[in-house]
């Protein structure tokens, strides 16, 4: 028997087998309602509502999501949420501060700008200028008191940048001398890592984590709002993963839509109108696989093992692999970007690549070059083949390389 | 061999099992891709565009969709729209004219006027009064001439009208003489039906066709835009169609977040962001399964046959069930209600039918009784069946009921 194919699909990307064989299982037929397919029965069923119930009770398992947090599944993707965001919590007088790491961020930041809630946007560190292979520094970086919320990417899919840990956002208070009066200034100190100061008051900070949720341990109680599409890390494409602060919650807009109200949508428990339930139900299974492999802890340890083991590779191919993320702080677990000596040797990596059963390696095109996409259902043994082949490679290519 | 279930659900509803064998097979693999899953890959890959196209054209050719209309596959339901569509062109000074006939009128109508883009909203009709169990007639109701568009919902699953054909609005002009002035006035004059004046201009007509998408031919170019959820005809839950006059969809704001703007996804073929895959590939078999059973003008024929047999039935058992929507004119050929003499039988009938294999008959908490959903995929054996067993359920209890 061949070797299985390996996927590194950057997204919608791999699903753990089990999970597609229960999914198809239950698109055939479920026994307990008498045969029906999981796709054609009512969302209103009790059958149903269970799914959604369990659903979030082992997320809630899987991140530790504490009774403060809300845990929904809407529609639309992590662009809508770019969108929706703004709509609910950028109101007038308000601003919001964005990290720029990427395209996702530039999205996100340009729905916010269209906001057509008001308020205005700050991008308050932006890594353009390096072609988003560095992750800018947060060091000193004042915020505006009127600030609703701090925004980032926790994971930047095209170039191969990941936070870690992620960025904490504190506000500190002290009194500034001004001219003529006391004037009471609040200022907002950021940096990357853990830096909780006692009493201190977090700036709602708002994460795009499309592409690590569940791939690392989380203090989840950090943040104002997580979201993710789940077609990576969490299930198929077609529902969004949205972890949100019940307090925050409450205090978005009213005087929006309702299907656009994230109240609305748990008070309903994201039942409100007709929910993806497949895509729900393949989250459902990506949730019980994980409770297999051990839950987060493990996935992460092997997924550390895994990225490591490829940068391994890259680093010590004697420079025929160059990776495109040289600052190792700043490199993605998930997503490893790297470049051949010359694109046409990227090109034929990728061509020799699927011969040898290791898949959707193609960099994007904004990055070039190979991206490697190690999401938690790439095996360990994948990226062993992977590694073997790249010594194949470079044996058959770096002397032609050498030589030009 | 036992009969097999018949699933009369309301939505997400019954699922041609050819569409079902046939999704369940590219879930586990498909062989162009070399065995790897069809969720489990990027929708940029020429195989992922070939679908949407795929999809886009039989969608076409099934409802003779011209070329000054467009397609779209978004997400978030019907829902979704009812906030999108006034947000791209209910601008200020502009009304929208709502015909309100069921609950999802009424959302329809709820999320235009908590529109954040500015407006009015007149309701122009109503069936409330009846508790939706009649249409309100359209004959002699005048528009402003402010208004940007009419709204109407082609089948109210709940109560189980249909409009029978769709209504048709062509706007007049006259000249008025006004004290002191010639005023030119805009008239539009609504009546059920066909009545296209010649030269007459269309007052942009858009229908929430959820629950009979793809269920009886359509003359497309009479709407600016038609929008279904997918999971009653057309597929799955979780991808909403959409068809959309190019000119209209041109006309709308772009000062909007870009994924609310239609014109954004149609310049991205609905691949502007990572769209939902599955739900788009069941629509596409779904597709192909209603051009093997003869197209649309086909299922139609069988679609008035089943719910004319359903009809029949009920009106001829003696006043045992007696059909909700007493104006033929107005019944659902989609979603057929009725009840019995008392709560209890229905409650009864609803458990012995289950039993009967025929599945998912309880009517919807706000019209009570019974609910029988017809769509496409329910066979007309499966009707036949149900007829025998009201004739039987009847015949067992019309005694009992009669002595009472």
């Amino acid at each position: 028997m061949a070797d299985p194919i390996i996927n590194f699909s950057p997204g919608p990307g791999v699903v753990a087998r089990p999970v597609i064989e229960q999914a198809a299982q239950a698109l055939l037929g479920v026994s307990e309602l008498r045969g029906l397919s999981i796709v054609e029965i009512s969302h209103r069923l009790p059958f149903f509502e269970k799914i959604v119930a369990d659903t979030k009770a082992r997320l809630a398992k899987l991140l530790a999501i504490p009774d403060t947090h809300d845990v929904l599944f809407l529609q639309g993707g992590a662009r809508t949420q770019f969108a929706q965001i703004p709509l609910n919590w950028l109101v007038p007088g308000k601003s919001a501060a964005y990290v720029e790491t990427g395209v996702w961020s530039e999205g996100a930041i340009e729905e916010a700008r269209a906001s057509v809630g008001g308020g205005s946007v700050n991008v308050i560190a932006s890594g353009r200028a390096s072609n988003y292979t560095e992750l800018p520094s947060l060091a000193g970086i004042t915020l505006p008191a009127d600030t609703a919320y701090v925004h980032t990417t926790s994971n930047n899919t095209i170039y191969g940048t990941q936070w870690h840990p992620m960025p904490d956002f504190v506000r500190e208070e002290r009194t500034a001398l001004a001219p003529g009066d006391f004037v009471r200034e609040e200022r907002t100190a950021l940096a990357p890592g853990d830096f909780v100061r006692a009493g201190g008051e977090r700036v709602p900070h708002l994460s795009d984590m499309s592409s690590d949720i569940l791939s690392r341990p989380l203090d989840v109680s950090r943040f104002a709002m997580i979201y993710a599409g789940a077609q990576k890390n969490a299930g198929i494409s077609g529902v969004t993963l949205i972890i949100i602060d019940k307090a925050f919650m409450e205090a978005a807009r009213r005087d929006i839509p309702s299907i656009w109200q994230y109240r609305v949508m748990a008070a309903n428990d994201s039942l409100y109108n007709t929910p993806p339930t497949f895509a729900i139900y393949c989250t459902n299974l990506v949730c019980q696989w994980l409770e297999g492999e051990g839950g987060v802890e493990a996935i992460a340890a092997r997924n550390r093992r895994k990225a490591s083991a490829l940068y391994g590779a890259i680093d010590g191919s004697d420079g025929f692999y160059r990776a495109n993320i040289q600052t190792r702080a700043h490199r993605s677990e998930m997503n490893v970007t790297f470049r051949l000596p010359t694109p046409e040797l990227d090109t034929r990596f990728v061509a020799e690549g699927e011969e040898a059963g290791l898949h959707h390696m193609k960099g994007h095109r904004k990055a070039g070059g190979i991206r490697v996409s190690l999401y938690n259902a790439v095996p360990e043994s994948g990226v062993e083949r992977l590694i073997a082949f790249m010594g194949r490679f470079a044996r058959a290519h770096h002397a032609h390389h050498a030589g030009r």
